[in-house]
This record gives structure tokens, C-alpha cells and sequence, in this order.
């Protein structure tokens, strides 16, 4: 049974899921956005392979990526640690990395509950809030707009590979930290949901690939993605022999993937890049066609690979 | 290391913790009630000991006994599951006892994930409002209070006790169908916390003794218990040697514990039995001296017996 069955069984019943959070109305000019994950060891984390500090820090913020994706200001966090015998050091170091990202972002943690496992599980629980208008969805990319990223891609998945593989070469400090560390996008987040010109919005978490997919389905729409215009840092690029497996099909990114009217892309873009000093990179276009498609030189290439999963799918 | 040890550590840096809610301000009138809770295999339940659709219905139901604890109405709810290679049929099961609480009480679900993992863990984030005058806290009971609980105690950990041993005797089953099936109090909780003479409240999950010590605790204070005024059901009555075992130590009863003025008890307590056909039900003296005693003939009682404690603490 897939992931995406037991979604839909559940969300049969269900309003909102789809989009990284729910929104609640607050009152008639605000929305409270919610969002709620589970990293369970072996599947989202392998404990051999990741500090408890750094874990902590990437539970928490790979949560408010997902309030980043749709605008919102993280507020509240709520954090159930079900765990086995574990030491008292272990879960010293593991909040430390958690308060690191929270006292960044100004995340109040409020409350939640620990229990007995058999294996690791972090379950948390953001709560935001965002001005009602000034919230973006993944459903409302319309043909003819520019998609772009906020980050490079492929950095973190990379940088998974360095640790599962063991291998320390220095070069791979960098990236197997993006791994570790991930930085939700937050600023940017708020910054680009107030555009009127951008349209959808969400984050990278399980790879470009599978993410655009999402997008362009529950917009009713296809992409055209230029392989020549995908952001890839050079650190990344130097030790892989085929970048795309990872900037195309790898995970975690946890950066803003986002589309925008091709009318008002230069403007946002130079805006973008005046206030975030970093590019806003444009990496293909939304069209009416099907599904998520590959050019380089102008021809229709087909990619290695396929969607990112979970270490045990 | 101890659940309190962990909780200690967390608690450090964060607001709140100790109630069963954390209390979010939504406007000056109202504030939002958000408790997230996680129920794992082997430490909360036992798969094989209970049915898909009352595990769902359970899981939920526990939650919305946090949201009542506080006097607030519940609203939202956010679903997490983490599951092994699971049917179908076992997921559309679960689902089925959640919706069935969901409408009961008009909880909508908002959102949630579906992650693999070796073990079922299922973790749920449910938001309610509440008056901000109608919020009641563990707190804040006082010397010369008197104890009330909303229900009988002991029936579940009786119920779980024929579970456990397989006996499948016809008066077992209301018992085992108070484990699978608990009620949470949430007209109750909310028709007390708007009554000035509730000082203090919160839900019996992990047994009477466990709970009241809490409650003490928390609010500086010592109680006296009159074993005879422990409401104990008849079927519970008639099964067990030591019913004091189960209704004192055993958990998950999820009614109601609170304190109550002792001037305005007498009323409260006649406006909550015209109200809800059922009584409030008192036994024992909120104090100034330390710790839960139990009292016998009026003479002091020890226990056999001590604070309930997940499956394999």
C-alpha cells in the first residue's frame, strides 16, 4: 500500500490536505496555518548517520518549511518525542538543536508530550499565521507562468550520499551540512506570497521531480522544465557524475518551488534579488500539456531515475 | 530515563507545558486550545487487543478528553499515522472510528501526513476555542476544595485487565468496551469551566492517584481521598478482589477531575445533576499538607499498589 493510498483513504474525509498546511480562519483580516509531520527513524533518519543536535534542528526546521510554503510567520510549536531507552545527554543535545532554529525564527515551542518506543519518532506541530491575502497554494499555477526555485537543488541529497557512504572528504562537509541543516525559507516565503504576480507556491521536500508533479496535478497543468537553468552549486557539481539524479529526483531541499505571471517575472525577480541578494532562478514554464517534462537544447530528454522515496519504499 | 526526566529537559524551554492544553490568545475574547498527544504499538495499545475501528475512534477520543479538560470545544484535528505494511482494509477501519467521533463532537479534520515505520504510531494535533473566562488549569486548586470526578473510575483498566487475559466473560465486555471506547467529557468540561466555583480541572488518563498527585503538585497543595466516595461501577464491582487497584491506579478513565469551592459545591453540584442526569461525584478534601492520602473509616490508608505506567515502563 502507497503512501499516496492511505492519504487518499484519509482524505476522503478530510478538508485542506494537499497543500503543506491547513488554514483556519483567525479573524476577518488573518488565517492561522497549521502543519503537522512525523520523522521516524529509518525512514526519515538514520540515528547512526545524524548528531541528535543537528536532528533536532532539521525536526523543527523542515516544519517551518512548510509554513514558509505558504506564506505564513512560524508562531507555535508543539513536539511529541516518542523514544526508546535513551540517554539524558541525547535528549539535551537533540533540544539544543531544536531551540536553535526556534530562538532563530522566533518559534515559542508550547507544549507536547513524550512517550516509550520501540525506534525514534518526532512528531511536531507548527501553528502560523498569515494575512489573508497573502497566502499561496500549489493549486492556482496557471499556464504560460515561470517556474522558479529559491535555492539550489540537489545540495542535500548529495550530501545524504557522503553519509551514507561514509566517505569525509572535506568538500563534503559542505553539503553533507545542507543535509543536516536545512534553512526554511521564511523570509522569502512572506516576501513572495505579498506578490500578486506569484501564483503557486510550496516547498521542495521530496525532490523537484515529485514536488513540480504535485503542483502541476493539483493545478491542472504541465511543465517544461530546461535542464541548463536548474540551480546547482558548483561544491554539489564537482563530485557527482550525474548532478540531475540528484537536483531532479533528490529530496529535502526545503526551499521555496514557485510560479510565477510571465508578465510580472522581471520585476519580482530584480525585486527578489535587490532585497534576498541571491537570484530567484526561473527554470521552466507551466504550459496545458501533462505532467512534468525535460529539455535540454531544445529536445525532449528522458532523465534517469524516478521519484524520490523514503529510505524503506 | 523517566517520561518526567525527558519532560523536565523539554520543559526547560518552553511555555506551558504541565496543562493538558497550551492556551494560544485567538482575539480578546477567545483563545485557541491545542494539545497533541501520541499513541504507539506495544505502549499505548496492543494491535492484536483492539479492533482497527476502535483504535480510531480511541485515538481521537483521548484528544478531544485534553480539549475538554480545559473547557474548550474542540474544532480541528490533525492526523499523523505511521504505519507498517498495512491493508487497505486496516486503514479504512481506523478511519471509520475517527470520522465516527469527528462528527460526534463536529471535529473537522484539517491535514495530516502518512509516513512508513516498523511500528503503528499514530499522532494526533486537535485545536479548540474557548472563552477566555472559561478556561480552567491544573493549578489552581485550593485548600478546602472538594474533589469531584465526572464518571466512575477503573471501569477501562478493568476492561484492558479481560483484554489482556483473553477472557471473553459477557459482563467483561461492557468493561473491555470502556477501553476501547472512551467518552470524552467535553459538555461537561465545558459547563464546569464556566462555573466561578471550578478552581481547578483536568482529565484522569493516567489513573486517579497518578493524576490528583499532578494536580497537587502543580497547584502547591495536598488531598485527602475517602476511599468509599470512589465511584466504582457495579460490573467493575463484581469482577474484581481489589477494586481500589484498578479505580485508584488504573488509567485511562478520561472523565473529568476537578476541584470545586466548598460553598459553592452544593449548587454546582445540583445544577450538574439536573443538567447532565448523572452525579457529580465527591470524594475527598483538597488540603494544605503534601501528597494524595487515601482515608479509610476515617483513619489513614495505605495502598497496595502504585502510579499506573505504560505497558513497559
Amino acid at each position: 500500500m502507497k503512501e499516496q493510498e492511505i492519504i487518499n483513504i484519509i482524505a476522503k474525509t478530510a478538508v485542506g490536505i494537499g497543500d503543506d498546511c491547513a488554514v483556519i480562519p483567525k479573524n476577518k483580516t488573518t488565517s492561522l496555518v497549521i502543519t503537522t509531520d512525523v520523522l521516524n527513524e529509518k525512514v526519515h533518519f538514520l540515528p547512526d548517520h545524524i548528531p541528535p543536535q543537528d536532528l533536532g534542528y532539521k525536526a523543527l526546521a523542515v516544519n517551518l518549511s512548510d509554513i514558509a510554503a505558504m506564506g505564513a510567520t512560524p508562531k507555535h510549536a508543539f513536539l511529541t518525542l516518542s523514544l526508546p531507552k535513551t540517554s539524558k545527554g541525547w535528549v539535551e543535545s537533540f533540544m539544543k538543536g531544536f531551540n536553535e532554529v526556534a530562538k532563530e525564527h522566533k518559534v515559542q515551542l508550547m507544549g507536547g508530550d513524550t512517550t516509550r518506543a520501540e525506534t525514534i519518532s518526532i512528531g511536531i506541530t507548527v501553528v502560523g499565521e498569515a494575512k489573508n491575502d497573502a497566502i499561496k497554494y500549489r493549486d492556482t499555477a496557471r499556464a504560460g507562468d515561470i517556474i522558479c526555485t529559491t535555492d539550489n537543488l540537489g545540495d542535500a541529497a548529495t550530501g545524504l550520499g557522503f553519509i551514507l557512504s561514509g566517505l569525509k572528504k572535506p568538500e563534503a562537509m559542505q553539503l553533507i551540512q545542507r543535509h543536516y541543516r536545512p534553512c526554511p525559507h521564511i523570509a522569502e516565503g512572506q516576501w513572495l506570497a505579498a506578490q500578486q504576480g506569484v501564483h503557486a507556491m510550496m516547498d521542495v521536500s521530496d525532490g523537484l521531480d515529485e514536488d513540480l508533479t504535485k503542483l502541476t496535478i493539483a493545478s491542472g497543468c504541465g511543465a517544461q522544465v530546461q535542464l541548463k537553468d536548474i540551480p546547482m552549486s558548483d561544491a554539489m557539481q564537482n563530485v557527482t557524475k550525474d548532478p540531475f539524479e540528484f537536483s531532479v529526483f533528490g529530496g529535502e531541499n526545503y526551499c521555496l518551488l514557485l510560479t510565477v505571471g510571465k508578465d510580472q517575472f522581471k520585476g519580482i525577480a530584480k525585486a527578489y534579488q535587490a532585497k534576498f541578494k541571491t537570484p530567484l532562478h526561473a527554470i521552466g514554464e507551466i504550459d496545458e500539456d501533462q505532467g512534468v517534462r525535460y529539455y535540454q537544447d531544445g529536445k525532449l530528454t528522458k532523465l534517469k531515475g524516478q521519484s524520490y522515496q523514503h529510505f524503506d519504499d
